[in-house]
């Protein structure tokens, strides 16, 4: 349901322009559509369309005409301010304000001296180099430049009776490296002053099928509607994330909402596991403070480890881990007897505890989560087919919790999904839940 | 450059509609998006758009309007057939084609007995399943139904005058385990047997700055533009990949690629790491055929284990990994001296290399990978500043490869980078390249 249908909410439309070919053609996913849209989401800004186009000038014209047609004012580029001669962006976006593009000497000067440094450090120069600074120096009349961060300039250029167009480089690091010049940047600064964050209310909850979730909305979250609360749910890795918005000060929206949450809360609580929108990984460093964890892994390969070590300050909490495929490492390194794997198998709840044990001791730690299982393709069993997985978290006061399920997909839905049951284990282990 | 604005292709053209209201908070990674475009292009459809909108009707109609504006004959929407009130895409899609939406109550049964079965194993049932069911069973009359793989079906829709729909649900197992039944469909079926898939080239190199390329290409690519030759180039984590690709049986474009590769090739042959497309995981993997490697990762914290554990077969040429993030763990598990720690400290390259020593030598490995460094934010130094990345591969015959780069970005951009550094030092040592 949305509140822009039932009310219109107040607040600026924005769209995003993603350009590359190479997104189209699946082989790179796309970073800075998700990344700039949550930046301009947590501004108050809707975002309206995520578009990706290739690097041609048809496509970039026509994307650029679409967005300005859903009635968006701010429309965010990532992409086609390189040095090849498919980056065109900022030739297109010239010609959208209608306006030329002109050398700008003091911005040549400027990026020269960028390559100076570079070509410096890496030996690289000459003709190559000059020819990529000339075209990049090449901006639409008028248009406010952002300095470069890369050897790019971002642009910010403003289009007659329409949006205001912020030109942001593709590489990632140098598109967020330059998203706070750009913010600042007159034309856009005076756009967002007429917005305001949402309010938002996140839950989140594992285990809860999305159909019930459904029958909830149906029977109490229509009412909400009206006072403007927009409610969306999503559902992925097992988790189920219900999120309210509004904006600040629309009459009654702020009560609405919070009825529609302390009923879910009511209806479900047994599967709420966060009602701040905290994320599992969250969740879990901040239950962890004060203990010390080790970890024993066999088909996650050091997912889990990766994972909880994501996290600033982890080093506090992740003791260390193994990462043990064969027999003799699960026997050398994390000390589970030989007898115990000929008993039960590899992949078996007994060498998964048996592994948890042993990363406990082995590190010193007070936790310790063993993983052992089948992630395909080769080496399933009618028994223990791909997908079956044997999760283990043991403290050492003799608590103990365990999974053995079958995960559906492949290698790589595997082992992420067996990834986090293992979180949510330690979660529940943590939490003195069953 | 493009050969479509050069020449025109054959072929057909499609655009991508994904739907969620959560993708466009930036919350989640559209997955769906990619993956299709991937499959499309693999089968010589070119992508014109990826469009990703929220679950709003007004939306969802802009857009397929839009792609349809594009000059597309195949729209796959992925999203927006769940159970909740904001998956309207079997709604919108009936009006984009001017068609009533009907229940088909023999679908209505068959969703009914997929829910029996499911509500058998979770105990979850009653009135919220029977009525996601009714919803579910809702189609655009005249429609093709795919049957669904979760409880959603799926959808092929003629457009008279208009593109083929084909629509697809949002959880990305789901979309895949449908898509062999979208195609077979009668008629995407009919319009993918007017393409055939493009001939391609992908050139992958380390190390090269892209304004080289770009010179190379002013160069000599631009006569290839005539034959139909589409060139793109795109720069990420350190890898530069240039891709040729076009319509089999264009005359003069297979001589024309290959003349501009074997340019490219004798221009930058230091930089070249494969000729065709493969990537660097899948290269490592195949130059560790034969060996055996271990791991000892500390700011890294079993990124490497985990990308190198990614594929099937790892178990042969993995042996096993420790994350040791502590100066005890360090040495309990890996026998990197104490001393040596406190004289040249725990972020070293001496420390590196008795890491992968300890490594190799635990696991009973021919190869070790050794790699310590500050991920930031905190823990950075002016002599060791957060970035700086101690890595080393070492082997049993007494081969040393080293690298102690200062990483930019921010902890997560560190990791990846690290990771990505030693999958090279790995590869180089396995190929006898400095």
């Amino acid at each position: 349901m949305s509140g822009s249908e039932a009310g219109g909410l107040d607040g600026i439309r924005a769209g995003i322009l993603v350009t590359g070919s190479e997104l189209l053609a699946g082989q790179v996913h796309d970073r800075n559509g998700p990344w700039v849209a949550q930046r301009l989401g947590a501004l108050g800004v809707e975002v309206a369309d995520v578009l990706v186009v290739g690097d041609r000038r048809d496509d970039l014209r026509a994307g650029l005409r679409f967005l300005a047609d859903q009635r968006v004012e701010l429309i965010v580029t990532s992409g086609g301010l390189g040095p090849t001669a498919d980056d065109v962006t900022a030739e297109v976006v010239a010609g959208f304000a209608g306006v030329e593009l002109a050398l700008d000497p003091k911005l040549e000067e400027r990026i020269a001296a960028i390559l100076r440094r570079w070509a410096t450090r890496t030996g690289f120069a000459g003709e190559a180099l000059a020819a990529a600074n000339r075209k990049q120096a090449y901006v639409p009349v008028g248009a406010h430049i952002l300095e470069p961060v890369g050897t790019a300039p971002g642009l910010v250029v403003e289009v007659a009776d329409g949006p205001v167009v912020l030109v942001l480089p593709g590489p990632p690091g140098e598109l967020r490296r330059m998203w706070d010049a750009g913010l600042a940047a007159a034309p856009v600064h005076d756009l967002l002053a007429r917005t305001a964050p949402f309010e938002q209310m996140h839950l989140r909850m594992f285990g809860l099928p999305e159909s019930e979730i459904a029958q909830t909305l149906r029977d109490v979250g229509s009412s909400v509607e009206e006072f403007g609360v927009e409610v969306t749910t999503c559902l992925r890795r097992f988790e189920l994330e219900v999120d309210l918005r509004y904006r600040p000060g629309s009459p009654g929206a702020a009560r609405a909402a919070e009825e529609l949450v302390a009923e879910i809360e009511r209806r479900h609580a047994r599967y709420l596991i966060s009602r701040d929108g905290e994320s599992t990984d969250a969740l879990v460093a901040r239950l962890l403070a004060g203990h010390r964890i080790g970890l024993a892994e066999s088909c996650t390969g050091g997912l889990l480890a990766g994972r909880l070590t994501d996290r600033p300050g982890a080093s506090e909490y992740v003791a260390g881990g193994v990462v043990a495929y064969s027999n003799q490492a699960k026997a050398d390194l994390l000390g589970v007897p030989a007898e115990l794997i000929e008993a039960h198998g590899a992949v078996s709840p007994q060498v998964a505890r048996a592994m948890a044990d042993g990363a406990r001791e082995r590190f010193s730690a007070d936790i310790g989560a063993g993983i052992t299982g089948v992630a395909g393709p080769g080496g399933g069993s009618k028994e223990k087919p791909v997908g079956y997985v044997c999760l283990c978290v043991t403290t050492s006061d003799g608590d103990v919790r365990e999974a053995a399920p079958v995960l559906p997909g492949d290698r790589a839905d595997i082992r992420e999904q067996a990834t986090h049951v293992a979180m949510h284990l330690i979660r529940r282990m943590l939490q003195g839940r069953s």
